[in-house]
C-alpha cells in the first residue's frame, strides 16, 4: 500500500530489451556486439543485461555467435518485432489487471462495471506499443545524425 | 525475468480500491457499510481490505464513523473520483516506466527514440481511466437491476 508500490510499471528488464534491440537494429548490418558494449550502451549491469539477451534469443530477436568476431546480432525479426512484442518477450503477456488474464476466469466478471475499463485501458496502451518496431525507433534516433550530416 | 513477473499490472490493492468504491457509491445516502460487508461484497480478505479503506479514507474518497450506525461511507470527492484517482490514491502516480517520474531525470532522455512512445502509451491509458468515474461505473451497475424491476 506504500507510495514505492510499482503499479503498471514496465520491469526494468523489459527497459533494457527495448534499448539493447534499438542499440543492436542501428549497427551495420552482420556486425556483432559483445556484451560489454551493450551494457554500455544500454546502462544495464552486464549481468543482468545477460539475462535479459538470453530471453531476446530465445523469442528469434536476436542470434548469439561464439568465436572470432562472435558477438550479439539482431535477426529479421527483431527488426520487425513491436515495442509490444519485445516486452512480452521478456514479461510475458500484458494484463492490466488479473482478471483479464485468460484462463483467469473472474467471477465477477459478468457484473464488474470496471472491467471493460480495464480492457479499454489496456487496448489503449497496447495500440501504442503495436504501433512502434524497433526498426521505427532505430530509425527515429538516427534522423539527428544524417541531418548533422547533410548541415556539413 | 521469469514468466511471472507481472509487468504494467494494477495491484491487487489499487484493483480492490476500485471495487469498494463502486460498491459504496451505489449504497442509499448516507448509509454506512461495515468491513465484513465490504470484504464480502469485493472479495478482499478483511485485513488487506481494512489498509485499502485506510488510504480512501487518507485520501478523502471515504469517511469512516464509529459507534451505533458506524460504518464506512462515500464522500462527494469519491463519487466524483475517477478511477485514475482511486488507483493514484492507493498506488501513488501511475509512471509506465521508471524515466518517466518526475524528479527521475533519465540521462538517456534526450536521444531516447523509446522514451516518447513510453509517453505516448501512459497517456492513452491514462486517457480511459480518467474518463470513468466511481458514479459512472455505480450508475451501470445499477442499469441491470433497474430493468428488472421495471419489466417486472
Amino acid at each position: 500500500m506504500g507510495r514505492s508500490t510499482s503499479s503498471m510499471q514496465l520491469t526494468r528488464a523489459a527497459d533494457y530489451a527495448v534499448r539493447v534491440m534499438v542499440h543492436l537494429a542501428k549497427q551495420p548490418a552482420a556486425e556483432r556486439a559483445l556484451l560489454p558494449t551493450l551494457a554500455h550502451a544500454t546502462g544495464a549491469p552486464e549481468s543482468f543485461l545477460s539475462k535479459v539477451l538470453q530471453g531476446l534469443c530465445r523469442a528469434g530477436f536476436i542470434q548469439s555467435r561464439r568465436g572470432q568476431a562472435g558477438g550479439f546480432e539482431i535477426q529479421p525479426a527483431g527488426r520487425t518485432a513491436s515495442m509490444r512484442q519485445v516486452i512480452e518477450a521478456i514479461d510475458g503477456p500484458i494484463f492490466l489487471n488479473v482478471c483479464m488474464m485468460s484462463g483467469n476466469s473472474c467471477n465477477r466478471k459478468n457484473f464488474c462495471p470496471a472491467h471493460p475499463v480495464w480492457v479499454r485501458a489496456q487496448e489503449a496502451m497496447i495500440g501504442v506499443l503495436n504501433s512502434s518496431t524497433v526498426a521505427d525507433l532505430a530509425a527515429q534516433t538516427l534522423v539527428p545524425q544524417a541531418q548533422i550530416a547533410r548541415a556539413k
